[in-house]
């Protein structure tokens, strides 16, 4: 028999059954330093153990220091890959994402999915799976859940016409409702440093409906989206193996673009310090060393929180190869405008 | 109105304004790694605690190593950028810049400056900026300081025939003057392991005028610079992206040749454990990815210190583009030699 | 005279010689994640300090949290290369190499190398200079130590017909017996988490002869193999300078051939968590950005280790540039395949 994972196939999977994903993963400063060197991140809490301290997030010698939630969400998601996504033929979807509490140098996170929903495809060759899953520290704590589809190969396309496992489609919000966002313990804006933390802006300068161009690009390069995707020990082999794929390059991990885009619209959005929960996102088209990456974002709406001075914007960041001025979404078809490679819609902790 | 930061214009600069620079900034331990993987540096201080604590420089469990100090002068100095910089044509120097104490993992740096001089251009498009900048730590006490001057395009150039403000120039000394070198806290060489080090030579094997060619080259990739220029939070567009300028070419942060070229001069200069000052620096030609950059070295000047077993050498440091076995600085017309990409003059602390 | 480095040749070596090489490094979390960039590693060792705690690796607050035994032997044998190695022509061999206890964050490491044997060839023009080099950490207590040889120039190749040194030729075990493997202390396999680790495959599951396809591959660019030598303070300038080399091409670090090929073997040798000892190792052609690498495995022998839970696997690592499902190490001439690129013999500690 084989010793190699060949991953799972739409077969093998059923709902209700929960896979303990491998590879428990310690965040270090290490990881703090690399996503320093792969994005232009300047968010003051995850920059400055000081700052973080100054709004209640560290001890008061700075241990605890959060790193970016992002480089969370990446550990947590790459864990699932080899069981729910090795041979995925698309990313289809997030939902229902939140983070519970902010993850320190010295955290260990392991992630356990179920499977939430299953749907064959009327061509009986491939599926789409649904998996709920849920990232733990080393205490057992909930460091950040969410849910996932993919569309996945079947192994045996020879039976496409046997039937299919019933369909279970679960039902998922179109975003976390403001009253389930999970704001850190501790945190307290109401001294919040606008100079330090680099932009005046606070949550009722935000209007619904705004539109920031984010104005600064960055051409991607091969070895750092490998590096970056690597980090997050996600295996899948189109990032890394130019022979995996007809025309020979290396498809940029789809969080890499989500990191480039969080970075580069510091620019504008500085003070959304904390990321509390992604909403849906979609991987609009691939993106390849050699593209320049910009971004947008939109204020789709303004919650108040119970927190002293926190205010929470949700906010669709867009990135676009080549800089879009005009800031389109969709063209009058109502598809994706040319260039659109990322739609993510979050929550945002900022300060009041 | 536009909530992205256009950066500052000649205009917005008045002598005696002190401006706080966003994004504070800890140094981690992620940060000599990375370093380390980016330059072939091998001096023997920030290399290893144990050698750090033999020459006085950490707590007897090697806590408080310190880093590279050019890691210090790289995020001290990218603080600026936003704030001094984003509309810079160039940058014309520095001065005056010392190293008042080691920087160690932990320390959070925070950087100030005051403008100290204006200069209007005579075409009134642009103008210089001198500035001098103070990087602290979380306690408030000074990592380093230094002068420097930029040349700024003015916002508004359809009043090139308004009035200049006055013009002031600041007086900056031509070098630290040894007396005003600062050693750091408990520095001790007499029992310095020349063996560990790599070198037999100390501070009386150096003699004024000599010269010193390092051997090594580095050929420069695109994605090194690239991440050594984002650690440091360097946010000027011309590093990262392709679109930004006319020959689609990222431009080396004249910085990472500083590092490369402090890396290089191991081979000949490993005993010069320590920078102790910046007298001046001149980035005199661009540098792109595929160059290989080459380094040598010409001995100053050489002056006693006040700690056991230390000496300062004033050291010139040049980066060449090709090995220039000659070691010409200038030509016979004065300028610059072909291929010179920078001309650093800088006191280093070594064994006695 | 000259104050840089030219390296030894082979007429500076003599048998009995000590040499205690330069730049003590201190191992950092910083190493482990810049590791984890740029190899898809993911052994739960040294990705997780809780994994690592449960099997007695660590203490119960995750400290002394061992990083990738590679690293050790990356940093350890770096140092040998500015006296050794500098001016080799070929890397022959190791052997005997045997990792002693796991090196941890903090940890600072030296290594000093004897002249064990030496034969000049018959052209006068080089010689074979075999060495033992042993790597302390700062307690000195050994953390490795294994045989090399190298064959080296003469620096003065005008006497080829001068008498040559006594031949010396040491004994060198074709592999490190069983009996002689060092377990870590404390190692306790009897609980392991075969899930976590991310394969269900045991000792003996294992049998003599079996190979093993690790199926995926990695294309190597360019910065990757650079960062890694580099952060092993490597200075060989073959890896580094697109000038030293008529072909104008970086030669990729063996070493990085090595890291890679482990890092592949996870997809089939999950469970190999630590390598206990290096038998032998030769890298059979070179390997340049751009190659595809893959690697598969030969179950060489297997034994019983005086530890909980514990057996010993000799294995033999071999990557190939390209897939090679066949899995042939040899071709009819008794010399190596095409695309092979390392032969590695080593043996790894398992779960039983």
């Amino acid at each position: 028999m084989s010793k190699t994972n060949p991953g799972n196939f739409f077969e093998d999977f059923q709902v209700g059954q929960v896979i303990r994903h491998a590879t428990p993963r310690t965040v270090t400063e290490g990881d703090r330093a690399v996503y320093g060197s792969l994005y232009p991140t300047r968010f003051a809490v995850p920059s400055s153990a000081a700052f973080a301290a100054s709004v209640g997030l560290t001890g008061p010698d700075g241990s605890g220091h959060p790193v970016e939630d992002l480089i969370a969400f990446h550990i947590a998601f790459g864990k699932t890959v080899p069981d729910v996504s090795l041979n995925a033929v698309a990313n289809l979807g997030y939902a229902e994402c939140r983070f519970h509490r902010p993850v320190v140098p010295g955290d260990t996170l392991s992630t356990t999915s179920e499977v939430i929903g299953l749907k064959q495809n009327s061509n009986g060759r491939s599926g789409v799976v649904y998996v709920r899953s849920t990232a733990t520290n080393q205490r057992g704590e909930v460091a950040l859940d969410w849910a996932r589809w993919v569309m996945v190969h079947k192994r045996d396309t020879s039976d496409a016409g046997a039937p299919a496992p019933e369909t279970v489609l679960p039902e998922l919000a179109p975003a976390v409702a403001a009253a389930d966002l999970v704001v850190p313990a501790g945190l307290d804006f109401s001294s919040y440093d606008f100079e330090a933390a680099g932009e005046p802006h606070r949550f009722d300068d935000y209007v619904v409906g705004e539109r920031i161009d984010h104005v600064d690009g960055v051409t991607l390069t091969e070895s750092e989206h490998q590096q970056a995707t690597r980090l997050w020990q996600n295996t899948a082999k189109v990032h890394f193996n130019k022979e995996a794929r007809p025309d020979g390059r290396n498809l940029v991990y789809g969080g890499h673009i989500i990191s480039m885009a969080r970075a580069l619209s510091f620019n504008g959005l500085a003070n959304a310090q904390l990321i509390a929960a992604i909403n849906a996102g979609a991987h609009t088209a691939p993106a390849f060393a050699g593209d320049t990456v910009y971004a947008w974002s939109e204020v789709l709406d303004r919650a108040e929180v119970d927190a002293p001075g926190v205010g929470a914007l949700r906010l669709r960041l867009v990135a676009t190869k080549g800089r879009d001025e005009s800031m389109t979404l969709r063209g009058e078809d109502g598809k994706y405008a040319p260039g659109v490679l990322l739609d993510l819609d979050y929550w945002a902790l900022v300060p009041r």
